[in-house]
């Protein structure tokens, strides 16, 4: 057997999701299917964690076993040939045979795009959150602050999650307005809960656009209480930038 | 009667053009309706020109004329609300009763967004075209010099065009690359014939990409043959990008 490891782009709104289910196309399944149809083996692809229905990814990391003799090269040109124009192979490599894209991750890094205008902005409308009521991005930082560190964020944790530890370190916070007025926030954690980036983002609107102060994130935090928390931002501005490793 | 000038953003995706035809939901159409819906009349949009199936625009122009008793303020809310996510009104303003978006344009800009990589790139997709094979950006950009200025652009009109002026002043093109390595050609001219911003485009592709010298513009403009030239570039890769008018 060889081990394979592979960066992954994707555009999620066609997908219920990465992982595999029963009522929707998978980005898993995709690739599952598409890989093997080049190696003629059964496929089973690990991502280095699930992106929810809609979610993008510029970096998503996997890896697939294999008894394939074909060259990494030949595997990548042949599998990008024949994935759909939504999901792309960026690189493409033969790993150690332990590596294993979700227990070795140590850290990845969201990116979340907010368009702050009453303007709408039809181009490229599906990569971003418009918000239309003004935000005051120094209050929005202010709140990000009281998240970064080691907390139980069971209070922006999905509605429904069997996760039962639910603590979690969130290394940075960082805000970023492009030339064209695209807010981008970048949340880095060593790992994350189910929906917990797009609730922080939809908790720091609600600070940004006056719901509450930037110090009410902290009893937030401590109520552990998902209903005391923001909104949940929508999945299409949401993009995982980075999956870190050790090695 | 009044007279509305309006400034719009779309993304032409999911559209037969500007133009209202019989076989395909237009811009045209979509914002006749609208408007329509609330002033309560029957209205005629006219543009500064047509964009074709799939174009885009960042900030088309056009007018209509009403007798409604609406303030600017309220029509340009109005409309906003019933249009679809991918058409938007930006600016809205009562202009003099003479202005026509058509007949008092003087200039247009365009922008044509290419991707040049191995890589696929499926975030934003819709938005550029990507060329895998690479392209030499000064043999672009030298070529593009022979197009400036005054010159019958007939080898760059669509086949079946019955304009028989054909020409045309360019009075710029330039090259940009951004950050993310897309290459944006910014196209300047009073006016253009139909599809000679792809036709443009797809023959510095094809000097880039080694099929011809850059001098060689310089015969298929002589030519006058729309067979000596490029490809047309694809349609989703085109932005109508400014619309100029003396006043």
């Amino acid at each position: 057997m060889r081990n394979f490891k592979i960066i992954l782009e994707y555009d999620g709104a066609a997908y219920c999701g990465w992982q595999r289910q029963d009522n929707g196309i998978s980005i898993q399944e995709v690739l599952e299917k598409t890989i093997g149809l080049i190696t003629g083996e059964e496929i089973t692809v690990i991502g280095s964690g699930r992106t929810d229905a809609g979610v993008h990814a510029l970096n998503q990391v996997a890896n697939f076993q294999s008894g394939t003799r074909l060259s990494a090269e030949i595997l990548y040109r042949g599998i990008n040939g024949l994935l759909p124009p939504d999901i792309a192979v960026k690189e493409l490599e033969e790993a150690a045979l332990e590596f294993h894209a979700q227990h070795d991750a140590r850290g990845k890094i969201y990116i979340y795009r907010i368009y702050n205008s009453r303007l709408r902005r039809p181009v490229g409308r599906n990569y971003f959150w418009q918000i239309n009521y003004p935000l005051d991005l120094a209050r929005m930082e202010k709140a990000s602050q009281y998240l970064i560190g080691r907390h139980d964020f069971s209070c922006f944790c999905a509605t429904g999650s069997r996760v039962k530890d639910r603590v979690r370190t969130i290394t940075d916070i960082a805000f970023k307005k492009n030339e064209t007025g695209m807010l981008e926030i970048t949340v880095a954690a060593e790992g994350f809960l189910r929906y917990m980036v797009r609730n922080i983002v939809g908790t720091l609107v609600e600070v940004g656009g006056g719901k509450y102060p930037p110090e009410e994130v902290v009893k937030i935090i401590d109520s552990g209480d998902r209903n005391c928390a923001g909104v949940t931002a929508p999945a299409h501005g949401l993009f995982l930038k980075e999956v870190k490793y050790c090695r």
